[in-house]
């Protein structure tokens, strides 16, 4: 029975290449994966799961990082325009792109849960003869969104694991779930599911990622080295004057702005792990020779726990508002993003292991990856998840790479899609073998 | 005789009108001034005047905040559909839009020279009834240009100006010169010209404004209260790297320049006089978790006496060489204008009260302004002209005016013009009566 | 009887070079003037001159800078054992140094009042041959407090003049006034003086000054240039932590009163005259290895006006509550002195200005006196005399000085006594000869 | 034979007992162990050790942090008034405290070397009632100097471990050496000692403490979190200048101070570990109306590797000079110390954990020690032995303290002086029994 599923899966590979260059051709950044929703949900419908969308698995007060209402609204246009389902378009407008597919197979049995995300970076593809996806055809269309980090792949696992525990429901017990979230790119997206409720039920809990540097056949069963961070935008509003006439009469944004960047600096010793601050943009002032009344930052903070990067935050809100005050001027932080630190749970981590171990294509199985220094805001599911009393663990798959993630010239091998999906699907198929104490 | 000239005067107000208003409706910022120069070579061509045009009258190395090749090219491209006269434009290509046209009347005499600008604002003009420019279908029709200073006035004034002293030539003693001065605005364009040599010969030196807040029908005969200052941008080019992964290997550009910017701010207590320090702009960095690799900073100084500005740009430059230093990035600065403070001469400033007082619509006089802090390079051809022995002033026409200067709805009262033409013709007719010492 | 007046302050030298030096010999330092008040009460009391002293003449709360409770006591220790008169020191124990002695004089006539200082500087004087106080032995015994100021010469001057006023009672109108201040260098004293209502009834004030550069021999009739200023301390006080391991546990208050630091060097442009802000002075931290829980500065600001000084100071303590904020510190600010700027009043200098031409040894009298940027708290009395309507000036001595003010070796020519002795003597005098318009 | 040597080790009690109290009441802070060092030197060569001393083992260039030449005369002096041997005394004079004792057994085998320290802290020890030290009389006589780490159990240890090892001399093989250094505190003092050579030939090594948080009865075999370290004074020297009068001619020290301050710590974000760096002492300025042109700061960096303390204290150094360049002052660094952080080596750790099974006070044993962010130079000992080819660890002793090191109130257990003389004697017995591979 197993091998029978394990060659299904190979039987999908030019399917899973056509949906994964469907979708790297029509990148879709955070938020605004509308083309890349519908088509999940036409195809999971039609291949018989029950679909949950948008509000209905998405909080809307608790998205980060929002495009603004004119790109949302422009990007959606251009879905259309792309090809875009306008029957279930509905269900995503206005930034919801997400949704949650379940197969309840009527035998008792745990409810099993898989995370895809399915957003593009905000960056420009290289559009050269040395990268295929341009020598193929089927580099971005779209000018400043690429497919940089391999969600497109992500999101065609999902597709072929849908394909794959539908084919073989007959074999399978209790709840399967899987997750297409948007908006991972910034740690934007999966907060808002969590928060819709969407992994409160679930038993056991598996996010996945491609590559990572992770080579080639090899399996990291349960990732641990994610950083909690919290991504933040600030701004600050004071008075402009003429700088050469009325000096006094300004309130100087640009001057609080760079007096809180030293400060955020400051904050980075912890005896908790690592700790991290960074202000990776500063924009100020509209002219030499006018005293700068607007100044807005992009930060980041980091921990290597949940505790750390809580503590810098806090802190990071305290010296933002007190170089406001120091010059007199307004400020507004506004949460773009944010992930947690959190640990797989061990016996699922083992139980992983094992099911990979019968994979041909996984030719080696590792617990953990040291020092990532990364951050993945599947982390908020896996601590719902675990604060529920269920298991969850993050897996990665290697694969050769082209370049590095978030390269212009970022390309994957493409049978990775496979060895993933067998690899869930074992994971669904024999979760009834699943034990917690170690044998 | 003087009477007739004055009413001659009076009879320009159409054709003055009209030329400052096709200027201010085909407004061109600074060094971009293509099509405005070309009309104004061929109009002073066809009175008799002898034309120095471009390079003969700037100094290359000494242009200031020049535009890049791209946009030269682009706004020559843009003239010339705007109806700038190709047979002219050849002397300005590339960046050098000035001219001085001379008349020798071959009787003995001084050298008397006055200095008119030509460049517009970058800045968007109102396009809204309330602003007559818009109403009366001559607001500019470039965007991002706007004659918000004007300077499109002071073109006029150049022009009508050369008809009126070419039409009553036979009076005149000496030789007569105008200047037409590009890039005023950023003061970047007045020491190219002088170190060109323009004002060398000159015996008596007059630059002229209108507006700035002097009120209709008074005449400042001897502005001595613009500031010294200095144009710079400074550019820190640091190593870019993952602000959580490998913060270490990154070199912080955006640091340092907010050192730098508080250090900056900390050189204005000096006993010589005001002195000015103001960081204008910032922008630093390309990505929220990236170490920012990139900053640049938009800055002026300006001092009360020259002393001042020299020793604040100097200390400026250590600032800036020291906070590269301490984050180990490398720096660059460009200096993008410059003006001195200057004091009139006494003996022609009285002089010009003189004159003035023959003038009806000039019912007040007085030597100075107060309190301007403004800046003006037209202070390079004064501190040259009295180096050389000469005598300078600075004469401001008052007027009334819809908004301040640099105002998206700045417009003026157009007979200022005229008022002006009168005031530097009686400066060159009677230029024999001068006396040096006070009666 | 004018001339019987001069000759008989020339016949005074003698003991006012006796009373100088022991002044000198005894220096005391700000609020700590105990030996010198009970002197100066003894003698003016001798002299037959109403008294008001301590509590009377200085509002407690007012006083800025007061030393702390050990060292009053300890230096009023140190005045008994000096020769303070104990019958008189009960008055001013405690740091209640000042006095004001009035003469009725039963005729009709204005309120004319004359202030002069009593403090030493908080320095060691040089006790090397090539200082005459030191080689004829009148150098300060008191270590830490030498008369670097020339405050002793005042205070002589004052007791000079109270015996000259006293033995030419029957020529003289109305009511006169010698106020002894405490506590002027820091500009401490002063306006406990005002708030205690001494200059409330004044209508002619003076206060004086010797040297400060004047050339010997000049008298500025109305000093116009000092600068106002508020002194502060200002202390933060954050949390200890073990800087290796609990770094996060400490609340920083070194980096609190750096970032302070740099914001307060920031604030100094204005467009109202000159602006200073002074760091002078910054102690943080107790151990290398330990985050530092304490940090204090000592900081002054300064204006050309009091609504420039006003505007910073008010600027100068939001940034350091900002700073505090920042680092979650707690911060104490302290008003340690201040001082006004203030004009004279024109018809009063021009009052002087007559009177001083009648004394042989004023050669040079001046209305004004550029450029001084020092800070002088006797504008206190002089804002409130003007706001009472009365008028008030500030006379500067000239005389040669062996070294500068605050200089170790610091000395003057002691015959500029007796010429403001006279001075002051001719104002009272020839009151009635005031005219309010100049003639 | 082993037990009869634990046996004549617990028949020295009352003798250490005696030793450690006349220490701890004659406490002597780094490079000023006068005192201590000769009774060391006495009673070791009382009992026979050769002994190497002062110069000999002490690299006079490499010592840091050494007190200023009075500081050594004078408490040299007092020194000898409190009993110092005089004939002792010319080896240590000038600030070399330290001595090497080492007995040649004549029989083959290896070099095997104990370090303990002498130093006291800088620090009043407290004098009440609640603290045994002062209770019973024995609490530091030297006002600023207490032995509040712990260093005289650790002297004590040395000698209570020399004498046992000479008693059983026949018993012994190889050589014994026993190292003791002044100036630990600080991470001053090992360096110089490593720099004369002291451990060269060293087969074994084992530095000790006392306490620090590890249980009573409790033997950490091989501590391995010590820091890396570096300790430095920074100074910086500027102009002065009258705030008011002439603040442009001021080089503001405290400014570039500040500027420093603030960018240091901005330098501990670091993927190769714990990184740190602390300002822990700022002085700057001299009057509040002064421009500063002196401040000095005390500075130490932190690695949680060497790599990464070295990283940083090269950045340090760029800060520092690049701050002294923005404000145009000088800087000088002092190295006041440093250490290493160091791995112990395996087999010998385990060794050390064999050895301390047969002592009965110890009932715990454990091979590391984790997160103690604290440094200590004895890892330049461990670090040369390593380089060299031996074994090295750092053994910490568990006892009751009665407060945290560096409290006024520290005191400790005597009885683990005994245990931990227990320890290194069989270390030195069993020497022969050490193997390199794990059973």
């Amino acid at each position: 029975m197993q091998q029978e599923i394990l060659d299904y899966v190979d039987s999908l590979a030019a399917d899973l290449q056509h949906w994964r260059r469907d979708l790297h051709h029509y990148a879709e950044s955070g938020w605004l994966e509308f083309r890349t929703a519908t088509l999940v949900a036409a195809e999971l419908h039609r291949l018989g799961w029950q679909l949950q969308m948008g509000r209905e698995v998405i909080s809307a007060e608790h998205r980060m990082g929002l495009p603004d209402a004119a790109t949302l609204q422009r990007e959606e246009q251009r879905a259309i325009e792309q090809g875009a389902l306008t029957e279930w378009l509905p269900h995503f407008s206005g930034g919801f792109c997400g949704l949650v597919a379940t197969l309840e197979t009527g035998r008792p049995g745990p409810v099993v849960a898989f995370r895809v995300d399915m957003d593009a970076l905000d960056l420009n593809e290289r559009l050269q003869d040395d990268h295929r996806p341009f020598r193929d055809g089927f580099a971005s269309c779209n000018a400043g969104m690429m497919h940089a980090c391999g969600h497109d792949g992500h999101t065609t696992i999902g597709i072929g694991l849908a394909r794959t525990l539908m084919t073989f429901a007959a074999q399978l017990n209790g709840t399967l779930k899987i997750i297409f979230q948007p908006a991972e790119e910034g740690t934007r997206g999966a907060k808002a599911m969590v928060e819709a409720g969407v992994v409160d039920e679930v038993d056991f809990f598996g996010a996945i990622h491609i590559g990572t540097g992770v080579p080639a056949g090899e399996l990291v069963c349960g990732c641990d080295s994610f950083m909690a961070t919290t991504k933040l935008d600030v701004d600050f509003h004071g008075v402009a004057s003429h700088a050469g006439g009325r000096p006094e009469e300004g309130r100087n944004a640009l001057l609080a702005a760079a007096q809180a960047t030293l400060a955020l600096h400051t904050l980075t010793q912890h005896s908790g792990g690592s700790a991290r601050v960074n202000v990776g943009v500063l924009r100020a002032g509209s002219g030499r020779n006018v005293v700068a009344d607007r100044a807005s930052m992009k930060v980041e903070t980091r921990g290597g726990s949940n505790q750390v990067n809580d503590d810098i935050f806090a802190r990071t809100q305290q010296v933002i508002a007190g170089a406001a005050a120091m010059y007199d001027v307004e400020h507004h932080i506004t949460l773009m993003g944010s992930a947690r630190s959190s640990q797989p749970t061990a016996p699922w981590v083992r139980f992983i292991r094992q099911q990979a171990a019968q994979i041909a294509q996984i030719t080696s199985r590792v617990d953990s990856k040291n020092q990532a220094a990364g951050s993945e805001d599947a982390t908020w599911m896996m601590e719902r998840v675990k604060a529920r009393g269920g298991q969850a663990s993050y897996l990665i798959f290697g694969c050769d790479l082209s370049a590095g993630h978030h390269n212009e010239k970022f390309d994957f091998d493409e049978s990775v899609m496979a060895t993933a999906i067998k690899t869930l699907t074992l994971l669904a198929l024999n979760i009834d073998q699943y034990r917690e104490e170690e044998k």
